[in-house]
């Protein structure tokens, strides 16, 4: 019963009603269901402060789906190894969705959301996560010798700066998503699921 | 001698050189050095990706520095305590000092910076305090009831949702900078020390 009624609402904060919204938050909500089909849950509770959530998505559509220099599918594993080692329900659910999606495999998902030194990674794969995980749990002993691994496994400057802020940006959503009880649209955890699809 | 060569640079990535950088960032640098005499180092550190760095700072700065509804004390005082809490050198060094200029009180951000729980806070603040370390340490754990003692503190949603994203802010910087060694600049160890100053 009460976790029906934690499952019927999408935070504990109020979700503010869309005509609320100002028209440029607006915009973006349908073009999110141009693309999707949906609205992400975590665009209705971020625009509580519509000015905020534009401009932290500003910041993050782009490291996350600009040309960059890590791979979108990197920076995807990146999402969910860190989103696993926080314990996030929503970022797990939606960004396993959408790795899924980029690599069109099942599998790589469940194994890295369970233990990423068990899935089948590249050596730079591994490095990257390697860097993420540490970022995650124990940033403060890190030191020179990480970066130095990251440049040994081909990684430039530039990608492993990118490779840090999507890293820290997990650290940030997973926790405004387990702080304020954010719970991810169902429909992620149906998507991509089947090879043929 | 390592400590030293540690100190002269300030970070272990790249640092760009001024005139490398568009247009719109060296603007920016211009104003951090009319408003306060220099740049912060984490911007000279974070402009290796320009177009990431400006489109992160212009969610930070307003986050940290519009209108807003916690005060800016509030704000800095969450962004000690989470920094402290995650051992970054460099947040520790930076927000202590714009702690003590808003404050005028030299005293008050070394105690965040130990204990928090041992400064002297008023209620809304020790509550403010609280949900931020908790955010920090554990967000996995958290419940709707840590939202409810804010509310009973007197804070609105739209308070609450803005304390949240400070305390995710500082977990995002607080890893950029530990993961690849930004070194605060020296002259926030010197900024704001005196009462007279």
């Amino acid at each position: 019963m009460e976790l029906e009624e934690k499952r019927a609402a999408t935070a504990w904060l109020r979700v503010p009603e869309e005509h609320e919204l100002p028209e440029e938050v607006r915009q973006l909500f349908a073009k999110f269901v141009e693309k999707t089909g949906f609205v992400p849950n975590v665009a209705r509770n971020f625009a509580l402060l519509p000015e905020h959530f534009l401009r932290w998505f500003r910041y993050y559509d782009f490291l996350m789906r600009s040309e960059g220099h890590l791979s979108r599918k990197e920076r995807e594993m990146i999402a969910v190894v860190v989103s696993a080692t926080n314990r996030c329900e929503y970022c797990l659910a939606s960004h396993t969705a959408y790795l899924r999606e980029i690599t069109g495999d099942p599998v790589l998902p469940e194994v890295l959301a369970a233990n990423f030194r068990r899935a089948r990674l590249t050596p730079r794969e591994q490095a990257l996560l390697e860097f993420a995980y540490q970022m995650t749990v124990s940033s403060e002993t890190m030191s020179s010798a990480e970066v130095q691994r990251l440049r040994a496994a081909g990684l430039s400057d530039e990608a492993i700066f990118e490779a840090a802020q999507v890293a820290a940006m997990f650290n940030f959503t997973n926790r405004l998503a387990n702080a304020l009880g954010w719970v991810p649209n169902e429909v992620y955890y149906h998507l991509h699921r089947c090879k043929e699809a």
